[in-house]
């Protein structure tokens, strides 16, 4: 089976090094630094972007503004090759697929993997392993093409579930972008109060919390604008259970305090 | 050098196991389950509290709620020991040095290592390496307790750094209390949107922000119950921060929400 690769960052060159064992994998990359980098860890590089045409299937792993028009230039060509985006929201993807070539085959995906390092140089076959791997089927999703996409992000080593768009951007709200935004207010929070002290000061548990508040600020802004809404609901969910918590904490009593984290803990149906 | 340790849970157990090695280390518990897996371990066990004295040290693991209790046991007849707490909490030990015996030598201690895990199955001897172990001198510690606490501090491989009782309380407001209440509400979020898929959704992001909530909710709730008025001031520091970010986000556009990201990451002064 042939796969071309499109971006060769973080998620796209950690697909091509967990990939190229098993396909023929080529990957592709609009900048020649990248490249160069890619090719000369082993990755077989395209002369361009049409070269990576014709395939079994073509993953698009460029920034997130960037994977419709990715997807438009490749669908008008891309025959019967399955076009895969790892894009962490899915709705501009179902929203574009509608429009797409009758004949085009898109499938959504989404790997729940990364670090908050970027580019070629922080890439690793092992990125995948045992993390969850979302697949959304689109308008343009046929029952084999899912099968082969489902193919790909197993022998990447993910773990596959199928979700639809809407579903998969009301659940990346919370378990992404709500993350994001409470680690990068802790963060400030711990600096305005304690300061440059902070480091020699936090444990592992401020260290864990915060961690997330290293993701590239315009991989994190283009997240949470694409899906506003979505992100707003969760804070809003956030905050009521914060404020429940908060007015348990002001009465000063262990009791009412063990209380209301218990009821926390008791989980209503989603 | 004599050492004694009250408490052999997981603080208590990993001090004893780190320091074994090198001081005359016996240790007690009030639990006899507790004393047979650390006595099986070979930890020297002492018949009863009393019998950690005469001691150089003796160390106080107890449950926040039981240390300034125990430190008044010890130090109707602690001689030359200096008696030196572990608890997350120094101004209940700064308020009762202050009422201690006149001889009596308390420095409060503070190591900012841990896991969600209990017990003295959970002890490790490298629990403490490279973290920060914060000291806080009392109205009855001398420059030799001090020093001494330091050199155990030290031993047990932790980094030491020296505060006042009222800085303490307000730096573990907002690098343990409130990352604890932020993973509690943020897991809480999640499982009521994302329900029992979290566990199969979640990337390790959401897992490691999460991770504290995990906390004991007797350990937690005393923590804070204790320091209530400084973790509502941390509170309000992270909520304005977060406030800034969704009305950011509530415009849904990227380089807003990028320009409200990098101001949260100018640090003002403490």
């Amino acid at each position: 089976m042939r796969v071309g690769i499109v971006g060769l960052g973080l998620i796209g060159g950690s697909l091509a090094l967990a990939l190229r064992g098993r396909y023929e994998v080529t990957g592709w990359s609009p900048s020649p630094g990248t490249r160069a980098a890619a090719g000369a860890a082993g990755v077989a590089i395209a002369a361009d972007l049409g070269a990576l045409l014709p395939a079994d299937a073509v993953i698009v792993c460029a920034p997130l503004a960037e994977i419709v028009p990715t997807l438009e230039r490749l669908a008008a060509r891309s025959g019967n090759a399955v076009l895969i985006d790892v894009g962490s929201l899915k709705g501009p993807v179902a929203a574009y697929a509608l429009r797409a070539p009758a004949r085009a085959r898109i499938v959504g995906g989404h790997p729940m993997a990364g670090t908050t390092a970027t580019g070629f140089a922080a890439a690793e076959a092992g990125l995948f392993r045992d993390r969850p791997f979302l697949l959304v089927p689109t308008a343009r999703s046929d029952e084999a093409s899912l099968t082969l996409a489902g193919e790909l992000a197993r022998a990447a080593g993910g773990i596959v579930t199928v979700l639809g768009a809407e579903a998969h951007d009301r659940v990346v709200a919370v378990l992404s972008a709500l993350p994001f935004l409470v680690a990068a207010a802790l963060a400030r929070a711990g600096a305005e109060l304690a300061g440059s002290a902070t480091a020699s000061l936090a444990g592992p548990g401020f260290r864990d919390t915060t961690r997330l508040a290293g993701t590239p600020p315009s991989l994190a802004a283009s997240m949470l604008a694409g899906n506003s809404p979505n992100v707003l609901e969760a804070l809003a969910r956030f905050r009521a259970s914060l404020d429940a918590l908060e007015r348990a904490v002001a009465t000063g009593d262990p009791a009412t305090i063990a209380g209301a984290l218990a009821e926390l803990r008791e989980v209503s149906s989603p």
